[in-house]
């Protein structure tokens, strides 16, 4: 009840609009990841929190409080160590391209990774399409493998972070998601207790993301940025453009397939500039590389590939089956019922709908099908003409065929002349 | 979880300011009721009524959700049910001499009363300072009482809207006590229920109240007769100024005693204005009577005071101890610690002082000492010297004291120049 009162004076000075100090975010977070305080008077707060805002200090803050709530990876024994963090994305698949390619140019990526949950996939859970490949590793075989490799990417052995999982748990239920101060330091927080101390941020702009508009993209950079400075970090963000999914391929053996192809110096366009765009920055802002071509050229020449598959054999994959990983044989096409140039294909929905016939997980622990998927076989500005197939889905025996497909209906939109936007947006650094 | 994601869409329509219909606050207050909405779901849409607000025909709908959350009491048999509420105030023992004076002049006031908690003392508990009084009536001998002597009061036998009682609990804790929507909703919510067709409202303004300025105390007063309105009841409220407590007693016995003196026709000049403009306001709305002398009369003929004698013994209390009621011998003087004209008097603080000396409940189910209290030795605008006693405390054997003492701190303020403003502010009809 004491607390309860203490607490309360917390929520209040929020709702008049005032800054929190750190020790009272302290009291009162680290008191809601003990337990002591309830989520009732944390969620009150929280849309206090929505309407009143955070200072940039504050919100750095929160941050550090977020940061400090469980152990953090301490990754000094490296030179160059590097992460990057997508703030969600249909398809994508960046990391597994963008790893290894980090690894192979000098820094060292040291992830500890979530599974998926609800439309997009886990990187985790896309490796392990790959068959023997081992996603849990303990701590020792984690460091040493970063140590001769450059590059381990884990389950999350060690509870980075609690406190905002226990907060986006409740701003899910409570329409508290959407908020720059607490996406920020949501994000910011992980990535402080990953230990990184360069870091680069691919903030995703469009219809069915956070960021609607670039200006909202840009100001949620800017309090990223903010939070990193505010802790000795370089942190650098990419705005890049969601119209559609990121390359063609949707699932887990899809996008492994996908991202080996980005690898061996090919793939969809779109990934392979995103992925370069990313690692020029953070690799630049680290001082490994000075110039862009010389990211472009280790994905050419193979050393992106070859770190690829130490990495992978490392951890267990058979890098032989590679070529040869499982994507379901049946198929279905999705059709389009316009003719014109394709100027948005909903990403959400795409990854609904590969949820849908088991590639996603509606719960924590859901078993996933790995061989299922959808590949785009219309990219934004390409003609088409009604009937044409803009998506195969590849189901298993028709299992949620249906409600995938019913899922898709209104995804995609047309106009009678063809508009390409560009991919990147804008860096901010 | 389904339940869940709709309370969620609540909650986002409100964060972004949109107005609920009926059906929607149906769902969500009566799913919070039956315990099937979750307490954070509620208490972050209580935040986000605190910031966006709530429109009238809102605040109507919302008041008849939580009166329909439990029964209502029917006084249809009732030629003229009145009733009032006072939104909290030290010292207030306005419904002693209000019920029985309403009752001699033809209304019927039946009212199921709450008990005290904190620093305001509940009527209820007042009147069992009387040797032998029964504040618990069945339902059959409530009416039965009203029907016969126009006047019964009793605790809650019925659950008037429960609703009322679990969101203030919830708002107590989180933050959202002062919404202007949400004050309204909860006292309107009993009236409705109480089923009074004219009701006066004492809104009190000033430091320690909800409302601290008459602009809040007004804006107030529109939207609780707006509710009334909605709901075809004809509603009065009376500003009324709290720099001080009302009259000069405050703990049970003493505040009987005080309004005994005011029945008499005598008693403290401020507790008989108010007591009068109430019962003058209410009757005139109820086409009782014209003119404010009726009311006066009625105190100063001994027709009041012979009503409050009929019910007192009615509901079984000894009406020839009235001038003898326990009040403890034990005193102490609280003194001035300056020279000059009182400007105010802290009416919360006397209030906790009198609580801490055994006469107020921390918790529910908390015993009383109805014979401690406090006696207010100057009232605002009065000359005093330093030294003079400003309050004489009675306690019993010194227990609490020294706390209510030093929760006096600072209660008193002084200036050299003596000011008094009107008790009553305005009345809006």
């Amino acid at each position: 009840m004491t607390q309860d009162v203490q607490m309360v004076d917390v929520i209040l000075a929020k709702r008049r609009g005032e800054a929190h100090d750190r020790a009272t975010l302290e009291a009162f977070i680290g008191g809601f990841v003990r337990g002591e305080v309830p989520d009732y008077q944390v969620a009150a707060w929280l849309m206090a929190v929505v309407w009143r805002g955070m200072t940039v200090r504050e919100t750095a803050d929160l941050t550090e409080v977020m940061a400090d709530s469980g152990e953090r990876l301490d990754l000094d024994e490296f030179a160059h160590p590097v992460d990057k963090h997508s703030t969600g994305g249909v398809g994508d698949k960046t990391t597994l391209v963008l790893a290894p390619l980090l690894a192979s140019l000098g820094a060292s990526v040291a992830k500890m990774s979530g599974r998926g949950l609800g439309h997009t996939g886990g990187t985790i859970d896309k490796l392990e399409a790959i068959p023997g490949f081992r996603a849990e590793l303990d701590q020792e075989a984690f460091f040493r493998q970063v140590r001769e490799i450059g590059v381990a990417v884990t389950g999350q052995t060690k509870a980075l972070a609690p406190a905002d999982g226990l907060l986006y748990a409740l701003r899910d239920v409570t329409g508290t998601v959407a908020s720059l101060p607490l996406i920020a330091s949501s994000v910011m927080s992980k990535k402080l207790a990953g230990g990184a101390r360069t870091i680069v941020l691919d903030v995703k702009v469009g219809h069915g993301t956070f960021m609607r508009t670039p200006d909202e993209a840009r100001a949620l950079a800017a309090s990223m940025l903010a939070i990193g400075r505010h802790a000795g970090r370089t942190v650098r963000a990419v705005l890049s453009n969601m119209d559609e999914p990121l390359g063609t391929a949707v699932g887990h053996a899809l996008e492994v397939r996908e991202a080996i192809a980005a690898l061996r110096g090919g793939g969809p366009p779109d990934l392979r500039e995103l992925v370069v765009t990313l690692a020029a920055e953070v690799l630049e802002a680290a001082g490994l590389v000075t110039a862009r071509d010389e990211v472009e050229a280790a994905l050419d020449d193979g050393r992106a590939l070859a770190r690829f598959e130490r990495w992978v054999a490392a951890q267990g994959g058979d890098v032989t089956r590679l070529d040869d990983l499982e994507v379901t044989a049946d198929t279905a096409d999705w059709c389009a019922d316009a003719s014109g140039f394709l100027t948005s294909l909903d990403a959400r929905r795409v990854g609904a709908a590969v949820s849908q016939l088991g590639g996603g997980r509606r719960h924590k622990g859901d078993v996933l099908d790995l061989g299922v998927g959808a590949v785009m076989r219309a990219k934004v500005g390409d003609a088409v003409r009604a009937g044409d197939p803009l998506i195969t889905l590849h189901h298993r025996s028709g299992a949620g065929l249906d409600a995938a497909l019913s899922t898709l209906e209104g995804a995609a939109a047309f106009s009678d002349r063809s508009e390409r936007r560009p991919l990147i947006l804008e860096v901010v650094r």
